[in-house]
Formats: C-alpha cells, structure tokens, sequence
C-alpha cells in the first residue's frame, strides 16, 4: 500500500540526497513543508533553482561569486599581495567573519587524497602556483584544516612553494580562545606549547 | 562586504526556515547544494514546486493524499469498522509502518493547546463526532502521542464520544521493546504494572 503520496515520496527523496540529512530528517522536514503554504516551497524552489545560474567561480581567487573577479578580488581597499589559501568557499567565509583578515583568498577546491584518487591536478594548485609565479604575491597564508588531508594538502603546498621568493604562513596552532587547559587534548597542548609566544 | 552571493543567501535564508536547521546548518547545505550539479538542485526544486498542487486531504480521513479518498479509505480490504486517531500525517505513517493495523485512520491535525489558541475547532474533532455518528465506525482506538498535549487531546474525545455505542480503546502504555527494566523511567514502569497483561 502506497501510505506516503508519490509527490512527498518525490521530496523525501531528494532531501535526504544532502548531506546529514537521513530518510526520517528528510520526511519531517517535507511534511513540515506541506503544512505550511504553497508560496514558501515555492520561494525554496524558485531560490533552488537560480543558484546554479546566478553563482559561478571567481577566475581569480574560485570562490563562488556572482560577478568575476569576485567581490574580494575586485575591492582596491584589500591587499593582493597576501593571499590564504583555504579548503573551500565556506572556509573563506569563516575567515571573513572574524573580520581580522584584509587579503586575498585562493580556494583549492578539495583537499588532497589519495585514496579518493584526488591529487593536485583535482584541485586549484596548479592555479595557486600560477598566481604565485606571476610575482604579484608576497605572502601565502596556508589556512587548510587541521585534519590530516588537510594537513598532507599544507605540507605539499610547502613542498612546491618552497623556492618561490614569498614568505609562507600557517594560521596558528594552540587552545581555542575560552578552554580550560585540563580539557585540552594533548596533541592541541603540545602544538600550544612548541608554538608559544614570549608574553610581552 | 558581501562575502556571501546573494543567490546563495537567498536559499541559506530559504533552507533555515526549515524546522531544526539553522544557519550554519543551512549554509552547509547550500554550499553542498552549489557543488553538486545543477540538475540535482532543479530536481529538489521542482519536487518542492509540485508538491502542494499534488497533493491534498483525503476528504474522509484527513490525510495527505493525491487521490481523494485516499488509497487506505478506498481500499476494500481494510476494515472500515475500526478508526485510528493520530494527530499528523506523519503518525499515519508509523503506525502502517507496523503492519499490524488494517483499519482505517482519522487525522487531527494537531492537539489541543489552549495557550496556542488551539482548541477543538481548530483540530479535526467535529469531523470526527460526525464519523462516530453516522454508525459506520464500531471502534475508536485513540493513538495521540503520550506527551502532556496529546494526553490532553485523549481525554478530551474519550470525553465527547463517551457516550457513543462504540468500543473506545488507547494504545497501550509499557515498556518499550528490548529496554532494561532498570532504565525504564517509574512513570513508565508505574504505567506497565498498571496495565500488566496475564501470562498465558
């Protein structure tokens, strides 16, 4: 017996296609949708369907932008002579929000992994040292996650920008702002403690 | 600056009106959305677009359906003679998902909450005095939530039906399968040995 209508089915369906969101997420969220009115799914819709349209890649930086070169990129007031060099576009917009950043972005696109069969021609490096070699840039900020492929990704960057004359930066590793000491994990402790700073 | 596209905030808006998703989560979602190809998000847009012009209540039962009687009110082989009362859709669902009910249902549409301004005008409750008093229903098995509203909805329509010639019966309260008795909370274990059964 058909007890969910094939046109919920239909969006149970594709709703729980994204990520975190599994087939009993998927079938709350589509009956809150049906119960409220009509106009706001079709606002979701209609927001659905020009994104692809309206966003695509800044030529310069390859964040998603809807004019090229991007905001960023085309602003005179913010330096271009440093660029950080960050995982994805969501990690350009974390950066931005602390507001302590005024150059550039480089959007690798992807970390690097092997085992997925993703190397450097999967991601923007290529475009990276590029950007590097045309002398416009003096420093490069590596922001990669502090996960292992994000890491394997910074050290290989390293790796290849290691000649090039530029002074190369990584954000710094230690305790998050606001933790206790005691809950922090030895390895983050011990990145604190080789990477201390003298107290004025 | 406007880091964030404004197509891309649009559907970041869009999605966080979504029950539980915020707008981290929210934009975890959009940027996944922008990733992957167009034709995913187009699909998701239009099975959001066609879903309220699909879909409708069964004018009997009060389910979301896209035939009207829906295929369990059309369907001779389920018993017509039995009503479940649920309060959503979505309680509909579960209870099929059991296999071991084969009448027919009736949808509230929500309980009572007189500090929400619902009262039993708002729910289907006229409707369902109405199914009560055209005889066609012999039994009443009221299956609203256990929570302090849906006790609430139960007490008021064991009420109003009270004095109907039908068998008025609940779901039974206990313990739930596979859990330790020792973890069971004692308003559950108070109502399990109220409602103890007899061994064989």
């Amino acid at each position: 017996m058909q007890v969910v209508p094939p046109a919920l089915d239909r969006l149970i369906e594709n709703l729980s296609r994204l990520p975190g969101i599994g087939r009993k997420t998927a079938t709350r969220l589509a009956l809150n949708i049906l119960r409220r009115p009509a106009a706001q799914a079709i606002e979701l819709a209609a927001s659905l369907t020009a994104l692809h349209s309206a966003i695509q890649l800044c030529s310069c930086c390859f964040t998603f932008s809807e004019s090229d070169p991007c905001a960023i990129c085309a602003d005179p007031k913010r330096n271009g002579e440093i660029v950080c060099v960050v995982e994805q576009p969501g990690d350009l917009m974390a950066v931005e929000k602390t507001g302590s950043y005024r150059g550039h972005y480089h959007i690798l696109h992807g970390v690097l992994s092997p085992l997925d069969g993703i190397g450097p021609e999967e991601i923007k490096v290529r475009e990276l040292l590029a950007r590097v070699a045309s002398g416009a840039v003096r420093e490069v900020l590596i922001a990669t996650s502090s996960t292992v492929p994000g890491e394997a990704t910074a050290s290989y960057l390293i790796d290849r920008l290691q000649g090039a004359p530029i002074l190369l930066t990584r954000l710094a590793c230690g305790i998050p702002m606001g933790m206790d000491i005691k809950y922090a994990d030895k390895h983050t402790l011990a990145k604190a403690i080789e990477g201390r700073a003298t107290a004025r």
